[in-house]
């Protein structure tokens, strides 16, 4: 070899592969464009009017940066979630937000404590950082809050993630539960606590927010309920003193104008997001259904997906290459025990039924 | 203060400031939209009907995210570069690409070598990473590339940073003097060589790409020339190897769906792109008939600003701040020497009759 510049001692250890493939790369693999596209829980229901027509007027500025500061979209969260301005970052989606919380609290050689199988893109940046990333397994399909906050407790864990609603489960702990879990983790831990299906949740099944607290962050994102993953938008809550602390570190400039426009626009049209969350709960329903005349099981879900126990990893897999085989993209997480599982996106009711379809006959021939 | 987790040994150290205050904030700060903008560099002279088209289409897709793998912007440009796909990573913009190389080549206390008053946003990345900056005076307003490639053999850097054409003087080394530089860097240091502007110089003026050298990692942009600074789109370019690293800790998913479609659109729109270059540079040339009707002097430039030597701080900064009390949004870079001149994108004919009819009154009244 040549010589060269090295790269940082923690590139080095670094494993070559990011966390997802993406749905793009399947159809180049195959040759073939995807029949249905079910498996990145993307909305499948559009965006507001309102956000539309907003980022089609953005366009015509995209010559000049977007607002640095995202200071209207910030005001109108403020407003919308009672709490000040300086309690709001935005960044290009909950990922990049998770990588700059990560980046922030963490040294190299530091734990964190997250769920067997949960989010690989927090765990893909933890190891980017040089963290080392301690798992609780889930219990009964939930995450173990008791299991998480003792390991936190034991491994002097610096951060602890938690997804709720959860996924790939699409559960949800009350926020009773998440109070008294809170309360367990120690002063000098972080709790990511990543929001990124609150949407679907009914208002009274999240946690009210406490600006006040710097032991939480929480994290929301356009990407799911407002449809809007496409254009990289999303935003964390948190005390001030830490939200201040990623205008160390953020790009400044690293959110795209047109994504500004449009999740403004969004966040005002509260009846198109309690259509999208009407229609979705549909949907699970219609799902739930689905595997009950199939003789399958389902996680009990408050998101836009439901996950079908398919009884076997054996089963599981056979059924998603089947599904794949047809263009169907669905997802079949990697880690146990959810391989047994397959995590379906609640499209519409065109794209159900033909799922439906096609979900029948290969569940048919093979289980 | 009551208890909270700790931010990372890097952050607590780290300054609360970010690189630039954006122009919005201004008109925050005074209450008034400004009247020109012509502080930050971003094109007026807008952007390819076709990346229009293509852009207002994606918006359609913008439930979906964006393909993790750029690839088919990545195979345009690989095309009209005649490298390999392999050989380009695409980021949400220049200033997103340059925090990620400093993470892959940077351990915490190494040291980079850049300009005096180079760009700050590099410097910005290199502080948040724990390194060291040292700096090189420029030399004649151009970068010492003797200097910085003896400081970096002296104070064995791990990077050298170098805008060729360069910001803020708009000043370029030939491609001659760049491989005679390159041949003088240790092989063990990265040569980040940021070519925001090199569409603006002659084709004959940019070093030809040498994909096989690991040693250097050309950055470029679509934010300039191309007009879409909003859309947060650029590429780097370098050997595989390091590119293949970028995979390890690169936002997989963050680069904005329109903002893909609208690249590659934009790409296959060479005549829009030469239109504008030949528009800026007829711009400059009325900037420094301006300079020289008023008796100042400019640094010859080949991008799209013209830098004018007001002849000393003081003036700078009367000048500077008549034109911010109407609105007139341009830059003074903060360090010595260029504290004594003043930045000015190149606009529009009528911007630019705007700007000299207000600028010729305001040094009229001052210097």
């Amino acid at each position: 070899m040549s010589l060269r510049p090295p790269f940082s001692r923690i590139v080095q250890k670094l494993p070559p592969t990011g966390p997802f493939v993406p749905p793009e790369a399947i159809e180049r693999k195959t040759g073939k464009k995807l029949a249905l596209r079910l498996g990145a829980n993307e909305s499948s229901f559009g965006v507001s009017p309102l956000a539309l027509q907003a980022m089609k007027e953005a366009i015509q500025h995209v010559p000049w940066y977007g607002d640095a500061e995202n200071y209207d979209l910030r005001q109108a969260l403020a407003r919308q979630l009672a709490v000040g301005m300086d309690n709001i970052v935005i960044g290009s989606g909950i990922d990049e937000l998770l990588g700059l919380t990560v980046r922030l609290f963490l040294n190299p050689g530091d734990t964190v404590v997250t769920s067997t199988g949960a989010y690989p893109t927090f765990d893909y940046h933890v190891e980017g950082y040089g963290g080392h990333i301690h798992y609780v397994p889930y219990r009964h399909e939930k995450n173990d809050l008791q299991g998480l906050a003792e390991a936190a407790k034991q491994k002097k864990a610096r951060i602890v993630y938690l997804a709720n609603p959860d996924n790939p489960t699409g559960t949800i702990h009350t926020p009773g539960d998440l109070k008294s879990f809170i309360a367990q983790i120690p002063p000098d831990c972080l709790l990511i606590l990543d929001e990124a299906y609150g949407e679907f949740a009914p208002d009274e099944a999240i946690l009210p927010m406490d600006p006040s607290d710097p032991r939480v962050i929480r994290m929301r994102t356009f990407s799911k309920a407002y449809g809007m993953a496409g254009a990289r938008i999303g935003y964390a809550v948190s005390e001030r003193k830490t939200i201040a602390a990623f205008e160390k570190i953020r790009n400044h400039f690293g959110v795209n104008n047109i994504a500004q426009a449009g999740a403004l626009a969004a966040l005002q049209d509260r009846e198109f997001l309690q259509k999208v969350v009407r229609e979705v709960a549909e949907g699970r329903r219609e799902y739930d259904q689905l595997a009950k005349d199939l003789g399958l099981s389902t996680i009990p879900s408050v998101t836009n997906f439901v996950t079908f126990n398919m009884g076997s990893d054996e089963s599981a897999r056979a059924v998603i290459n089947a599904l794949s085989e047809r263009g169907v993209f669905v997802r079949r997480p990697e880690t146990p025990p959810f391989n047994r599982y397959i995590r379906v996106t609640v499209g519409t009711p065109a794209e159900r039924a033909q799922f439906s379809d096609i979900f029948r006959e290969e569940v048919h021939k093979r289980l």
